[in-house]
């Protein structure tokens, strides 16, 4: 069980400590040990959103991100347990999972609906969420390289995260995500991932979400697209990785990405809020082998973005959605990136230079040691 | 005017040489003088394009696409004009513009339509076409380097093709762009752009084809949407950089990239193959000038996408939709650069560190010489 132990932090925004020892929440318990000694300026003004006439979609304006952290030396980690040198983000000398509001912010804290009627023109305050999830106290690694029970903890982080953020005021989409590797622009090596609970539904969301519906209305409500997919893909078998009681893990028929990985639960779930504890445990063990198999292709860390798809906070859109994750990389060979140059970034369009079945294999053979573990 | 001499490579693809002067043409159209005397094995097999079922939405298959060539030394471009050391792409001494198709084609060389009725599972050949526009024989540079007459001789070759490529079979949009900067993944120094014919929508055309349509129908077909957004912004001016007779660039009012510029005619045109030749003149200098400002913002030349959206082949969206540039570059400072990972990639959702206000400040001030050019 996680014992869960919210806080403020000394320019109001919210912590929170996920633990699942009693020794470690009782400390996070303790106001006077784990006090923000800092003195941190007021919070900024919410960014601006601003309406994009040519698409229909909200674009964020948040200028005060240029300054934000970028790289700092690891004796300065913001993510750190805080010491007497380093008076972090987490003002704890120690601590199993934590999350906390985003200093440099996309959205928010103001909260809120966007107007319904924009035009050319249109700007709006982005309201909205941002927030961090520290993995772990130690400064180096990834989700992948957590040990299971950390990883069963975050888990429940993200669950606890997106049933709170999903009733704010105004949040129509909330967003779990892993940016892995300097080479897709991580800006901090300490192991985290981020949340970010959206005023609008996402353009990609939205594509999604209406196919979605589309298919769920075909078939008179007795199928979803998720459902469907899933079923094909465990029939054909091509592109299967791992196959559990609850989760299975492929690479999608018409992928993207040189390396491309979907997970999806077996049951019909929105969200993670929605796993059952079975659920989670399975989810723990077969994403930290799907990580292991990501990283065993090359001998360095493997870039990705691991990206969870939610179901919309949408009455007509959300019974037909189902919990996902796309887990995508541009590296296309060990020392080669796929870049998204004019028909993918300007159209839209992608083209895949390897086949999914070859990669699925790739990724069925990516078990035991490799190169990288030799002497 | 252009003269256009077309002619074939061993391998059957077609070539085309575009030529300002009588001298040049009469190069070109002398047979033996510009033979491809390559023994080129024949061309593969048109890839595959797969149907994603969770978006509705076709992805280009191209494992052949993994050996192309990759940035090669200069004494063996494949663009420049060939030599005896130096069997190019293009069988000519010389050459003023010349375009053909490519080699490592992501669609066709077979032509024909999708088929209608896709879902998961579906698979076809990736009708179409590639083609590669070399833009001058001279190895080093970009569009923004060239002389005003040569540059004005790619306009004319883009608008020739836009205009064949728009006339085969299936074709349903014409893209012509220009990738540059190894920043962004550019594979040949040469320079050049390409132009893609897909016998598709693509997605990011489809969402901009329909709010033009959209806009187009509320205003009961009195005004296109580039047409009351380009108003807006020429009556508001504070993102104007440029303001001709035919021709306006501006950074758009919900910028995505932390340097953005659209170029748009001020009459309403489907094409580059539909403007006159005034026109053609005026962008010319235009998109000259732009292109220098680009490059004054930074020490180093700027890493950019320019993308020609131009009307899709198809009745219903064509008569709303009108021909503009995208500009686009990921650079965010002097050695930063923009990544797109989980709020971008993942979901579609922009945040753009910078104000588009700034970004016309930087930008109208990018005039004369800079720091990179004096001795």
């Amino acid at each position: 069980m996680t014992l869960v132990t919210p806080t403020r932090l000394s320019d109001g925004r919210e912590l929170i400590y996920f633990d699942a020892t009693a020794q470690a929440a009782a400390l996070h318990r303790d106001h006077s040990a784990v006090a923000d000694t800092r003195d941190l300026p007021a919070r900024g003004a919410t960014g601006d959103a601003r309406f994009d006439a040519l698409t229909g979609e909200w674009v964020a304006v948040a200028a005060h991100r240029q300054s934000r952290t970028h790289l700092p030396p690891a004796d300065q980690c913001p993510l750190c347990p805080t010491t007497a040198g380093n008076l972090s983000e987490i003002p704890a000398p120690d601590y199993e999972v934590v999350v906390f509001e985003n200093r440099f912010s996309s959205f928010g804290p103001s909260l809120g609906a966007l107007p319904a009627d924009a035009g050319w023109g249109t700007t709006a305050p982005a309201h909205g969420r941002c927030e961090v999830v520290a993995f772990d106290s130690a400064h180096e690694g990834s989700f992948g390289s957590l040990a299971p029970e950390r990883a069963r903890t975050v888990i429940d982080a993200w669950a606890h995260r997106t049933e709170a953020l999903s009733a704010l005021d105004g949040i129509r989409q909330v967003f779990c995500f892993e940016n892995r590797g300097a080479d897709i622009g991580v800006t901090l090596l300490h192991p985290h991932g981020q949340i970010y609970a959206y005023p609008f539904i996402p353009p990609r969301s939205a594509v999604m979400a209406r196919a979605a519906r589309a298919h769920f209305d075909a078939t008179d409500g007795r199928e979803t697209l998720l459902a469907g997919m899933l079923k094909a893909e465990r029939d054909s078998g091509e592109r299967m990785i791992i196959e559990g009681k609850h989760f299975s893990a492929f690479v999608p028929f018409a992928a993207r990405w040189p390396l491309e990985v979907h997970l999806v639960p077996h049951r019909q779930v929105a969200d993670l809020a929605a796993l059952t504890d079975p659920e989670r445990d399975e989810l723990t063990t077969v994403y930290l082998d799907l990580l292991g198999r990501v990283d065993r292709l090359y001998s360095t860390p493997t870039p990705y973005i691991a990206a969870w798809h939610q179901a919309p906070l949408d009455p007509l859109l959300r019974p037909a959605s189902r919990l996902h994750l796309q887990l995508t990389s541009p590296r296309r060979a060990e020392d080669k990136l796929k870049f998204l140059a004019g028909s993918e970034a300007a159209m839209g369009a992608f083209i895949n230079d390897t086949t999914p079945e070859l990669v699925a294999d790739n990724l069925r053979n990516a078990v035991g040691t490799t190169a990288k573990d030799l002497p």
